[in-house]
C-alpha cells in the first residue's frame, strides 16, 4: 500500500485553482505551495531543521548533484535523504536528466543568448537509446544515467515523490528532433516507470510533460503520459521564450491533465509568475529564484521588493517587513542586514534566505486563502 | 556611578588561576572566559541573537572597521551596537589602532616571514603626536585616528568595555624607536582615560600594556598604567615570536597587575594557549582561532581536532563530537557536515561556527570548575 494520495480540498468558482493536500509518507504538502530548491541536500545558507521550522512542505534536492556528491551509496548507508540531511518534511528528487542536459545545451536564457549556437561543454560523452554517458564535473568520471540507474540512485535517495529520466530537449531544436527526442523520453519514463513499480518503497512518481513549443505534441505528451500508471505529472521542457508564452502552452495543456492527481511545474516560480501559474491549477512549483534573490540582498515584502543594499537601509532601523514575524524581522533592522551585506558578512545571506523562505510560505498560504475564498 | 565590578570568586591553591564576575550593564561575564571575535558587529556565520543562545558572554568588536562600515553615526543613531545588532550579553571595542597599525606592519608572523623588510600598503599615511592619519581600506577616505576621536568612537558604539588608543609597535624595532614608541602610547592612553572620564557612559575602560619583548619596558608600562584609574588592563603588542617566549612574558607580568582588577589578554585564543594562560592568571582572552578553524573544517571536540573534510568522516552518521550537545551535533552527522563543506554549502561554515563556539564555552566552563575544585 502508498502513503501517497492527492486529496481536493477545493476547486475555485473563478479560475482553475484549487486547493488540496498530496498526503506523503513525511507528511502533507498543502497546494498549490511553492517548493524550495535545496540541490546538494541543503537549501543555500540554511540548515534543513531551520527550513522544516520555517515550514517549508516540499524540498527540491538534485538526483545528477547527488550521484557525484556525496555519492547516493551514501545517501543510501545513511537510511536515506531524510536521515541524511535530517529533514522530517516531504523531498522530491529530479531524475538528473536536467541537469546532464542543461549543461549540453545551457539554459534557455543562454540558448537566447547564443542564438542556439551554443555546442555544449563536452561534458556529455553520448546519448543514445539505452541514455545519456556524461562525464563528471567533480572528477571527470564517466557515468552512464539511464532510466535504471535514474530511479535506482533515486531509490537510494528515497524521497517522497520521484521523476522518471527523461531528455531535456535544447530550444533550439529542429521539429523533427524534437518528435524524435519526445518519443525517447517517453519510452525513457515508461522504463523509468516499470524499474519504480519493481520496488515502490512507498516512493510516488510523477510523469514529466514534454513537447517544446510544440502545441501538438504537448498534446500527445499529455495522452501518452497520463495513461499510464504515474501518480501526478510534472511539467517540464521549455514553454517558449517568455512568460507570456509559457502561459498560454500552460493554458493549453492544464484541461489535458487528470485532475484526480497532483502536477508540478518544473522550474518556475518567480514572483510575477506565481499568481498566473497558480490560477491555471498548478498545484506545486519549484524555484531557487526566492533563495537566489536572497543572497543578492533582494528581500521580498508585501509592499515589493527591498533591496537591503540600497543607501535608503543604511540608518533604518526597522525590519524587512513589519507585517513580518520571520527570524529576521522579529531580530533584526534593515540597517544591520545592509551593514552585514555591506560587509559581506555570511550571516546576511542566512538571515536574508530566512525571511524570503518565510515569506514564500506566507504567500503560499495566502493564496490557498484566496482560493477557498472564491478570490482567485 | 558605575555597573562595572570585579568579584574575585576564588584563586586556585595550585597556580595563579582563578575564577571570578566581571559585572557589567549587559550582565556577567564570568572568568576566564574566552571572547569571540565579531570584527563588523557579528561572528563570522552567525548572528548575533544565536551567539547569545550559544552562551557567549563577550563578543569584541572592531572599531576600525565599524568606523568604516557602517560609521559609528550608524550606530549611535540605532541606540549603540547592542540595539543595532540586537545582541543582549556584554560586548568590548578595541580603540582602533591595533588595526591601523597591523595594516602597515602585519602580524608577528608577516614580519617574521619577511624578515622585517615589510613596508607596509601605505595605508597609514603620518603617526605625529596627535595620532595617526591614515585612508579608509574602503573608499580612500582620509581618516585621523587620535586618542580623542577613539574615544569618541567608542562612545558612539557603547561597548561595556573599552580600550584606549595605543601604538602597535612592529615587532622588528629598534630598541629606542620601542622606548619612544611606549611613551607615547602611555601618553595616548593616559588622553584615552581623560576623554573617556569626561563621559563614562557606564563604560569600563581597560589599559593595553605595552613594552614589545623588553622586560624592563613591561615593567614600566605596567608601574604606570596601573597607577592610573583604569577599570582592568589588557596585555598588547607581540610577546615574542612563539607560545613559549609568549608564556615567559606572561609569567613575568602577571604578578605586575593588581588582583582586584580584571585582566585581558589581546588576540590570543589558540587551544593550546588556553591552559597556560589560565594557569598565569589571564582573566579573558579574544581569538577569532575558533570561528576562522570552523570555516576551515576543523572541528574541536574533546578528542582532539576532528578534519572534517577528511575521507573518514564521508560516511560516518555519528555527530561531530558525541559528548557535545550544540545544535549541530544535536541534529546533524559527520557525514552530513562532510559532504556540506565538500559541496561547499554555506550551511557548512554555520554548523561548523556553532559547534566550536559552543565547544569554547563548554570548555571555559569546565576550566572554571576546575579551578574552583583547585585542579588547575
Amino acid at each position: 500500500m502508498s502513503y501517497f494520495r492527492f486529496e481536493l480540498i477545493h476547486q475555485s468558482k473563478k479560475s482553475r485553482a484549487r486547493v488540496g493536500r498530496i498526503h506523503t509518507p513525511h507528511g502533507i504538502i498543502d497546494t498549490p505551495n511553492f517548493v524550495g530548491v535545496g540541490t546538494n541536500g541543503a537549501l543555500k545558507a540554511l540548515d534543513p531543521v531551520l527550513v522544516d521550522h520555517i515550514g517549508l512542505q516540499l524540498m527540491f534536492c538534485n538526483t545528477y548533484h547527488l550521484m557525484l556528491q556525496p555519492g547516493t551509496n551514501v545517501v543510501k548507508q545513511a537510511g536515506g535523504l531524510h536521515n541524511f540531511i535530517n529533514r522530517k518534511m516531504p523531498i522530491i528528487t529530479d531524475s538528473g536528466g536536467f541537469q546532464v542536459f542543461s549543461l549540453a545545451y545551457g539554459t534557455v536564457k543562454d540558448e537566447l543568448k547564443s542564438r542556439g549556437q551554443k555546442t555544449g561543454n563536452n561534458l556529455v560523452l553520448k546519448t543514445t537509446e539505452e541514455g545519456v554517458l556524461f562525464r563528471s564535473y567533480r572528477d571527470g568520471t564517466k557515468i552512464l544515467l539511464t532510466p535504471e540507474t535514474s530511479i535506482a540512485a533515486q531509490k537510494d535517495l528515497g524521497a517522497d515523490i520521484i521523476i522518471p529520466f527523461d531528455e531535456l530537449p535544447p530550444y533550439h531544436i529542429d521539429p523533427k528532433k524534437l518528435i524524435n527526442s519526445l518519443h525517447r523520453t517517453h519510452r525513457w519514463e515508461k522504463r523509468s516507470l516499470e524499474a519504480h513499480l519493481k520496488n515502490p518503497q512507498n516512493q510516488a512518481i510523477y510523469s514529466v510533460i514534454h513537447g517544446g513549443i510544440n502545441k501538438e505534441l504537448r498534446k500527445e505528451s499529455c495522452e501518452f503520459l497520463t495513461k499510464l500508471p504515474f501518480d501526478g505529472h510534472a511539467i517540464g521542457g521549455s514553454m517558449g521564450k517568455n512568460r507570456t508564452e509559457m502561459i498560454e502552452m500552460l493554458q493549453f495543456m492544464m484541461p489535458l491533465l487528470p485532475e484526480d492527481k497532483p502536477n508540478h511545474l518544473l522550474g518556475i516560480g518567480d514572483l510575477e509568475s506565481i499568481q498566473p501559474i497558480v490560477e491555471l491549477g498548478i498545484d506545486t512549483f519549484d524555484s531557487s529564484h526566492p533563495t537566489r534573490c536572497a543572497r543578492h540582498g533582494l528581500l521580498f515584502t508585501t509592499c515589493g521588493m527591498v533591496k537591503i543594499g540600497h543607501a535608503s537601509n543604511r540608518a533604518l532601523f526597522k525590519p524587512v517587513d513589519e507585517k513580518c514575524n520571520c527570524y529576521t524581522c522579529k531580530n533584526f533592522t534593515r540597517a544591520y542586514l545592509h551593514h552585514l551585506f555591506k560587509a559581506a558578512e555570511l550571516s546576511a545571506y542566512t538571515l536574508a534566505t530566512i525571511h524570503n523562505l518565510h515569506f514564500m510560505v506566507q504567500l503560499m498560504a495566502e493564496y490557498r486563502r484566496k482560493i477557498l475564498d472564491n478570490e482567485l
